[in-house]
């Protein structure tokens, strides 16, 4: 059981070494997966209101957590290929964020989010 | 600086938090948005070839590893709205998928991979 | 000015003859610049709510016109190059929508929409 | 059998008022509705080769027709919800692309398809 990324990412170089699968692993082609697996995600609530995204039955959660985690796998996989930090890179992502939506500024009515 | 999914869950929340953004983010309207960054990963690649995706620039890079941020901070909301545990669901994925995939049956002409 | 998806076929052709432009349209290459579109849509609408959406601003609305026309583009070129008709494919479609959601069944209440 | 959009426009709005569905077809959510069938498509090619994808078998191409056949009636569907005509919408957009991408300077190596 992996309980961090990197440990995910060793993992992953793993299994595709052992199945002789790096020569289908482009980035190209995993960055094609990975928005695949994302729609697989949206599929779930496509249909459904907001406030019903957010009471999920138990048994479509767990749907809903396997699509998550072939996200992970391939966003994880992606990385690794393309020699990025998947760690580093969202915490600087995050300290870009808090500089571009200064809280006093973003609260409740961020442009961002109630521009029509 | 965070350096796990645990963390960085921790701070999302609290990004949330001092915004008011929590009312926006729906399990619906997160899924969305992840979908949205997925796509803009794929956008880098999608006139390439798969050799030229093996071979990013420098500056190309940096602009992809920004886009793979906006993803993983995005499934990292999206699981804590749903209250899934992350990495445990893509540790349980990968062992799903060595099951599925038997290294002596899966190896570089995989069904999965190959079929037209 | 094309009027039908028959003249945009021709003149979407004529166009990538002009510009050497067959060697980029595979149709891998054309899905993806097809799905990459279509999550230029829905960037437009991820933070907005249902009702906002039914009521979007002009300036707002041009927008979205013109990336429902990209989608369009990329869908007519990606289906000539797979040799489809995609008029009677979408016919087709709809008569299958039609038996599998009987109207008497499928009113207001069908399971595709409402299950949780 | 519709042979143009604008029956096949008309035929959805008749599809959608038998079935009460209007409720469920904010301009949202068929945006969201249209991204995930625009990756149902793309999940087709994921793994194939440019190459490969040329030359799908007859059963695959079959397949991949009712894909696009999805896209095309949320696609006509969502610009009836808008009020956005469609093919007016993609003519403009071809215009457009002809003075962005003059044939003599974008031929077989227009910065659009070729910068890393």
């Amino acid at each position: 059981m992996q309980t961090n990324i990197e440990d995910l990412r060793s993992a992953l170089r793993d299994f595709a070494a052992e199945r002789d699968w790096d020569q289908f692993h482009s980035p190209k082609n995993l960055a094609t997966a990975l928005a695949v697996e994302a729609a697989e995600i949206l599929e779930h609530f496509q249909w459904l209101t907001e406030e019903q995204s957010r009471a999920l039955s138990g048994a479509k959660r767990d749907e809903v957590a396997e699509e998550l985690a072939d996200v992970l796998l391939y966003l994880v996989r992606l990385a690794d290929k393309l020699d990025i930090d998947l760690m580093a890179a969202a915490s600087g992502k995050l300290l870009k964020n808090a500089a571009k939506y200064p809280a006093d500024k973003a609260r409740g009515r961020s442009t961002k989010y109630t521009e029509l």
